[in-house]
């Protein structure tokens, strides 16, 4: 078979505020590859099947030496973040062809792994693995739902926030993808949920996923709306700011704040977010504040996850809300649409169903 | 004996921002008290020795109809707070004469209690106790280092940081009335020790007591210092606003913070305080954000601490630094150095000696 085309997403320009949809990255279509004459040299080569797009690959978007939590994209070369696909060829006995495999991948339609690190950026939680799939879900979720997305809700229900039955939980950005399952998971659980989001439409599908309060952070005064609906026993935050403001004045005592994101500020300076005024009540409700990061969970929690989250899911008791974008010459709107609320659930990049 | 004078404090006026020396507080000498014949009614009577002045007290001078951490100072009435006396007429079997005691009181020279728990504002934790004094220290140590001050530094030494010997460890505020405790507790555990404070003098006597790394917050950037001195294992902080901020930037990975106070908010409102704008670096660096509440640990720690504290100060190694005002009409002066750190150590009231 001749070469065919291997369609790549580049980094292309550092944003300074929110990126833009068409200049922060190129979808680039010069490199060719000749899948049945690659030479594997012992590696494995990847069909890809889809890509994740999520809030945390905002601060990679920086200036190369620049500190952050993970390395830096490198501008003209491909990003890399969450992925799935299928071995198509292999020389591996580990990841043998018809493998369906996830874990950090550069984002383009073949991807060749001269070991299951490579991609991994040196942090052995986001090596490739083998995905087992018992109950046919699409393979997309493994980007989603049971993925990064759904063990960061997974994780923040389990001794990280110690929640009790009965418990008045907060979710901001509830609409998001970690929020969706969150509320799911915490409706299920016996938590009264408190959930806030940017639009009447997701407000409305919040009600019906069971929130007992659902707050439109547009339109709503989150102070007001909080002081109605709490105290908050557990605070589960991706926004940051102002929002984490309002948790800490409505806070119940002993209450549990765990910060999975603050999506609020990612798109500018640091000097430019909005200052938390009120950190002097963590004293007078005895707030604890924890940081929740998926990879320092994966060892006490992940395979509870896999016992015990597709099957949900399957069953349907569990629903996946995504919001699907078709090839990578989308991710650009997709990411944009993410981080302003336009997207409701999981962002994701479908290359192929199969 | 004939009545005599039983001088008080009375709360006078709420201030706006840092109280007045002058019309915070009223001396006031117009009650009387017949010691010999006062009814005691089953109660006892207590000779004041030494009384606390304490910035939590500040959030205490505020419209009593204010939420707060405690009960609101009433204007015109006598003020409350940790105080140490002598039984000096009692009906009680549990307080009898010449017994000493400490816990929460009225400050002023003679203080009836028709039980123990009369000042102790429905927190059993500040209740009335006899006091044991093995090795003849001052008793107004027991409003210091003997008592919540001193108990508060070394419950931050405890599980609520988590401390391993050679870690760093950021004290703000440290040549106040716990940061000199806990300066010499850290450095006595093997800590390395970071301490902030407001003068060149204070630096010095930080710097005798074995602080490897010393801020004057008033002549250095915080956020170099830091930067050079760090990166911090454990914040003990009693400032707030910038200085947790800067401390944010530079935790170590796994940092564990612990929020003792925060004297840079004390004397406004909270709509005016600093914002923290980095709380998102939580997650970078895995901190954790805890509360210290004094009363929250003493089951845990308070015997441990009266098992090891005097026997330490009366060995000499571990000294008491204290800023001394003679008689209730120095309270005002008294408060206000403590809260602009013209003063060192803990400031106490002195009444009388024995």
């Amino acid at each position: 078979m001749s070469p065919v085309t291997n369609a790549r997403l580049l980094f292309r320009e550092i944003p300074s505020e929110l990126p833009d949809p068409v200049s922060t990255f190129k979808y680039d279509t010069s490199e060719n590859i000749d899948i049945d004459g690659f030479p594997l040299h012992g590696g494995f080569l990847v069909r890809a099947l889809a890509f994740s797009l999520d809030p945390y690959m905002r601060n990679r978007m920086r200036p190369e030496d620049t500190e952050g939590d993970m390395p830096a994209f490198l501008l003209n070369k491909v990003i890399t973040g969450f992925g799935v696909g299928v071995v198509i060829r292999s020389e591996s006995p580990d990841f043998l062809v018809g493998a369906h495999v996830g874990g950090f991948m550069s984002y383009q339609e073949y991807c060749f792994f001269g070991d299951a690190a490579a991609s991994a950026l040196a942090m052995p939680a986001l090596g490739l693995t083998v995905l087992e799939n018992p109950y046919n879900l699409p393979w997309r979720y493994f980007v989603g739902n049971l993925g990064m997305t759904g063990q960061t809700a997974y994780y923040a229900l389990k001794d990280v926030s110690e929640p009790q039955k009965g418990e008045t939980i907060f979710i901001s950005a509830a609409a998001g993808a970690v929020g969706l399952m969150l509320v799911q998971l915490a409706v299920s659980q016996g938590l009264r949920v408190i959930a806030s989001c940017g639009s009447d439409a997701k407000a409305g599908l919040l009600r019906e996923l069971g929130a007992a309060h659902v707050i439109n952070r547009k339109t709503d005064d989150i102070f007001v709306e909080l002081k109605k609906a709490g105290p908050i026993d557990i605070f589960i935050d991706h926004v940051g700011g102002i929002t984490l403001e309002a948790a800490i004045e409505n806070a119940a005592m002993h209450a549990r704040f765990v910060i999975c994101g603050a999506v609020s500020t990612y798109n500018g300076p640091m000097s430019d977010a909005y200052g938390v005024k009120n950190l002097w009540l963590v004293n007078r409700y005895r707030i604890t504040i924890r940081p929740l990061v998926v990879i320092d969970w994966h060892e006490k929690y992940l395979s509870e996850f896999y016992k015990t989250v597709p099957e949900e899911i399957a069953a349907g008791r569990l629903k996946c809300y995504e919001s699907v974008y078709r090839g990578l010459q989308s991710a650009g709107q997709g990411f944009k649409d993410m981080l302003t609320g336009a997207s409701t659930g999981k962002t994701v990049i479908v290359i192929s169903e199969e």
